[in-house]
């Protein structure tokens, strides 16, 4: 199958009313796009332009692609309708299998093969979401991180079925329509974000049940602490970079037995040789040829901007 | 013991010449204060204000107390003479008990007993490191967060024979100079911070091991997911208010079975009554009377202002 060009997709339907559907309806109607809206009954429309309306005042805030306009927007509960003309589909529906299935074996039926379908779905797989579907090389995942008119990741991965074409397809796309693309290595419950959310999340848990800290002395200790460079620099440079010369390196092999200390009561893996050069490499990869100093000064920039960002100075 | 007011403090002695010590010197000059720094060996006192210079940049950039300046910096390897006229003590020496314990037993000699001396250390227990010390009623833990002159985050709590009114004095002070202060519940190895970065990192290193995703797709996935909001709630009031009206309690009740799913290969605690209660009370606590509407349009405001500030429009 040839797909288009991801530059020339036009139009765009968002099959679903809810925060997640309304979110990708607002983001695609910000990046320019016209967008159909599809509503399983014409009741949601008043709840689909209230998030669709909350979401604007943001993605205005952010800059607006040339031409965007919230007039581009059609809502429809005829499916057929919704789907026609469209260039790409983002589903949204309720994370039900007998809901998502029926779904996509119509949608199979009815979208041009050339067309790609992408699931919101945060816990199923592509293999059972297209199990009826007719069609299903071009369906794929393209998860989103809530709210998804604000945070940029979308984790790509397709099903059994899925031609690789679609998935590098979508990666495409998403680029061009302004998401940060992360296309997934292996299927894995919880994708990459939300499973490194839920251990941080899990350890808050345990230390809220042992009396170790309240929660709202997490939320001091996260958004003082490691957030404001997370947020600039990611967890695995800001270990390299804070490393100095010697980088990811000199922090696993310097402190890689700390691996074992009891933080956390999350097991750690045994640290290899080949898990430490995977490490090591990819950090090498990422700094490309930028100096440890450069990184420190261009990372220090950006901490004090998220600062004044976050206190309302910016 | 009766401490000074925190408000009347006018020299700090800050004890190192590491990127600890040196980031401490910095902060402490930037919100004002006459800083008294002091260095093994004067041959250190070139690598102690590279330090400092490289922070003053950015704390220029977020502001400088009145008065604040580098002139305002005394650098002594005569620790008689750097503890002298110091209103507060904070101790950056090398992570080696028996350079702790030897600093702490002259420290209780010769620095006032109502003087405040706050250890960074990030491995040691109060209890250990005052071993020897003839006066530790004052002495506390105050744990930053790397870099300590960019991240508010401090850590504070005493040992066993700490005066409580000296942790007190301490996060008063801290708050004082331009710190996030963090009293500490209970000695827990990786303080709060660490612990809760460590189960992330852990996690990290698993996926990293099982090939579901390098180096550069788990940095890719926080920056464009959970940090940008991470930074601005916190994890706990970031759930709180993504369930809408019902808070922590629908997040927990509704999710609380996710808690067993094999996200993370972190164990998870037992969602008991009481750590519900915990956390939903916690929650409402930092609410306070704000809808979460309104928490709402404030997050999606500062996630909009941190995400201009990443990428370098703000």
């Amino acid at each position: 199958m040839m797909y288009p060009d991801p530059s020339s997709v036009s139009r765009v339907c968002s099959i679903g009313a809810g925060p997640i559907g309304g979110g990708w309806t607002a983001h695609f109607l910000a990046r320019g796009y016209d967008v159909t809206a599809y509503v399983h009954d014409m009741a949601e429309r008043e709840a689909l332009m209230a998030i669709v309306e909350t979401a604007w005042v943001s993605l205005t805030a952010l800059g607006l692609a040339k031409g965007a306009s919230l007039d581009r927007l059609t809502v429809t509960d005829d499916l057929d309708e919704a789907v026609k003309g469209a260039d790409f589909i983002q589903e949204s529906a309720p994370e039900r299998p007998e809901i998502k299935q029926a779904l996509y074996e119509r949608l199979g039926q009815i979208v041009p093969e050339h067309v790609v379908i992408a699931s919101s779905t945060s816990g199923m797989t592509m293999t059972e979401i297209a199990a009826r579907c007719p069609s299903p090389a071009r369906c794929v995942i393209g998860h989103p991180f809530n709210p998804p008119y604000l945070l940029p990741l979308v984790e790509i991965i397709g099903g059994e079925r899925t031609d690789p074409a679609a998935v590098d397809w979508a990666v495409a796309f998403y680029e061009q329509a302004g998401k940060a693309p992360l296309k997934m290595k292996k299927e894995v419950p919880g994708f990459v974000a939300t499973r490194l959310q839920e251990a941080l999340w899990r350890e808050a848990l345990h230390m809220v049940a042992n009396g170790e800290a309240t929660p709202e002395d997490i939320d001091i200790a996260l958004k003082n602490g490691p957030a404001p460079r997370m947020v600039v620099q990611g967890q695995c440079m800001a270990f390299h970079v804070a490393c100095g010369e010697g980088g990811m390196a000199t922090n696993l092999d310097q402190f890689g037995p700390a691996l074992k200390w009891p933080w956390t009561r999350l097991e750690a893996p045994e640290l290899t040789q080949e898990l430490r050069d995977r490490m090591v490499e990819g950090c090498n990869a990422m700094a490309g040829t930028r100096h440890f100093t450069e990184m420190a000064a261009e990372r220090d920039a950006k901490i004090v901007a998220v600062l004044k960002a976050v206190r309302g100075d910016a």
